[in-house]
């Protein structure tokens, strides 16, 4: 990697980190013997997406049917789209390339009856329960419903019902000594829909987000595990405990533009259309945006204690920092970032640009 | 505009709307007769810039290098970059079409160090001041220093001073109220280092963000206001009062995926990728992402009392809904989201669909 080549905001990636990160969740899954359907929506890149197929895995998720178009062109053919069914990308469904497998949600009875009268090609459905996580998909006490609406499903010949599927999105708010918790009460409660469901045929349980996915060691009860995020990690993740700020795969290098010791402050080029403005709450209530680690030619070292993003605007991002580091900065150097949440971060970029020097696409 | 060609998030654009907020500004500002170098990081539109052109407009502020390049390519020759100087991207700048007369920030002593000996072609230059929005620029009070650095810059032929700028950002978290006064203030600390600047020549006093330029009418003390986001306007500021929520220009269309009346909520294929992670609080302390407007084959109408989108993941938003108005939904409808903050929001797109059906470039 060259630094002097690096004149703007620029998302860097440290592959060992990354490769490292693949790798044992790969470990874990296999000790568990559960399957591996890891979720794209966090790297978005084609050559990640390799690395992950050249250790095996062959079955992906996606959050969007664009995203499962951009990765069927390189070649994945086995593809669960983890949204909600969108009725107005139909047309979109239709048109993708015979020889993937995709699969899809069905979220609620409204979107059953669309998909039972509408769809006239194949296509897996998997029905989305809500444990515990108020965002999409049926309730887990609606079983009366969830059975109607596989009844429903299984009408029309085109639609083959694989499973149910859940995001234990609580587990971002929940404390990492709840998660055990969270995730077994989770489990039992799929599971629970499982048989009610036996009738129609052995479906399969598929869950897990990164960080049940960090701290659980056993995915037994599950048949195939999704997480994302765990592929980079950040400052969410280690902010909670659920990895180090060693695991963080991706940084964004930003030029230093003002300096203020005055205010115990700096600035960089760097702001919320770099980096996002996701925010994790420190200790004393303060927003933090990002934590700040000093840049080398091999890529960048750990956080500086007490270094933070405190504030951004739309290119400006405002740092908090102490005396000393302060002190060692001048206008035209470079700092690295740690995001706060990868995947809305990397979404900013067309490319990532690896320690080594290499390039590779973003979606 | 064709409601069925929308298929997923969709940043729509009423030019009614936001040639009306260009005219209301430009009226301002003829009656104050200060000059008018809008800020374009807002729409970063070549389309739109052109209705800016076609009403008398021929000198801009962009926010980056970039957004320079942008601008250039479209035939604008007169910019200046309010982003303080960057000495990464010098050889962008070195290498502009000549025609373009470029303008760029000075706002650090140790930035007029680097212009003074590195800048071997012709550049404007402004002295960037704080005057009690902590970000960027020599502090107003720092007479001495602001003094120091403008004798620095004259070493070198090259540059021409062009006057000191200010970004009075504390508008945007003050109560509509104090605008009147804050304005008054900040450009009374300007006029007072201009005249300590006389010595150099007569110096220009550029200021002006959209709460500030939206609320005074008189713009006596300034030579020129830059204003960016009353293009567009957006909630963040009809929150506040700067303008009212049928002056916002812009909205995201989001197809409805999934609808929990048990909740008072529904599910939105639109999520912090497509609004950003923006938010204002509302009067009970809850975040409020955007305002939720029924959709029309004309555009959008008024926001819906009582609804909004409460939490955003990647791909979803959850808005909060009134059982009416959940009751008129179904999967698959579309409502229009006013974005907290248009310039970021606009940010995630590549291109506008006007009410008429127009597709507008996004830088």
């Amino acid at each position: 990697m060259n630094l002097n080549e690096i004149i703007r905001p620029t998302l860097i990636l440290n592959k060992t980190i990354c490769y490292r990160n693949i790798e044992n969740m790969i470990r874990k899954t296999e000790a568990s013997n559960a399957g591996f359907r890891p979720h794209f929506k966090t790297h978005q890149s084609k050559e990640i997406g390799k690395w992950f197929r050249d250790l095996g895995v062959d079955k992906i998720t996606v959050s969007s049917v664009l995203m499962a178009e951009y990765f069927i062109s390189d070649g994945w053919n086995d593809i669960v789209i983890a949204f909600p069914f969108n009725p107005r990308e139909i047309r979109n469904l239709l048109n993708f390339p015979g020889k993937a497998r995709l699969g899809i949600l069905a979220s609620s009875y409204q979107s059953c009856e669309y998909l039972a009268e509408q769809i006239n090609f194949p296509l897996d459905v998997y029905v989305e329960i809500d444990t515990g996580y108020p965002r999409s998909g049926f309730h887990y006490k609606n079983t009366e419903e969830i059975i109607k609406a596989v009844q429903l499903l299984c009408i029309n010949e085109n639609l083959v019902v694989k499973g149910i599927l859940s995001h234990f999105g609580n587990s971002y708010s929940a404390d990492i000594t709840g998660i055990p918790g969270l995730w077994e009460d989770s489990i039992t409660k799929l599971q629970f829909i499982k048989q009610s469901l036996a009738c129609f045929g052995n479906f399969i349980v598929s869950a897990g987000d990164t960080p049940c996915c960090s701290v659980v060691n056993n995915f037994s009860g599950v048949d195939e595990i999704r997480p994302g995020n765990f592929v980079f990690y950040d400052v969410m993740q280690s902010s909670k405990g659920i990895c180090s700020t060693s695991d963080i795969a991706v940084s964004v290098f930003c030029p230093v533009i003002d300096i203020h010791p005055e205010r115990n402050e700096f600035i960089i080029y760097g702001g919320a259309i770099h980096l996002s403005k996701e925010f994790v709450t420190n200790e004393n209530g303060e927003r933090n945006y990002g934590l700040i680690c000093p840049v080398h030619e091999n890529g960048w070292g750990l956080p500086v204690e007490g270094v933070f993003v405190k504030n951004l605007s739309q290119e400006h991002g405002i740092v908090h920092g102490t005396t000393d580091f302060i002190r060692s900065l001048k206008i035209g150097g470079l700092v690295a970032v740690l995001p706060v949440h990868s995947c809305i971060t990397a979404q900013c970029y067309e490319n990532y640009l690896t320690t080594d020097g290499e390039l590779l696409d973003h979606m």
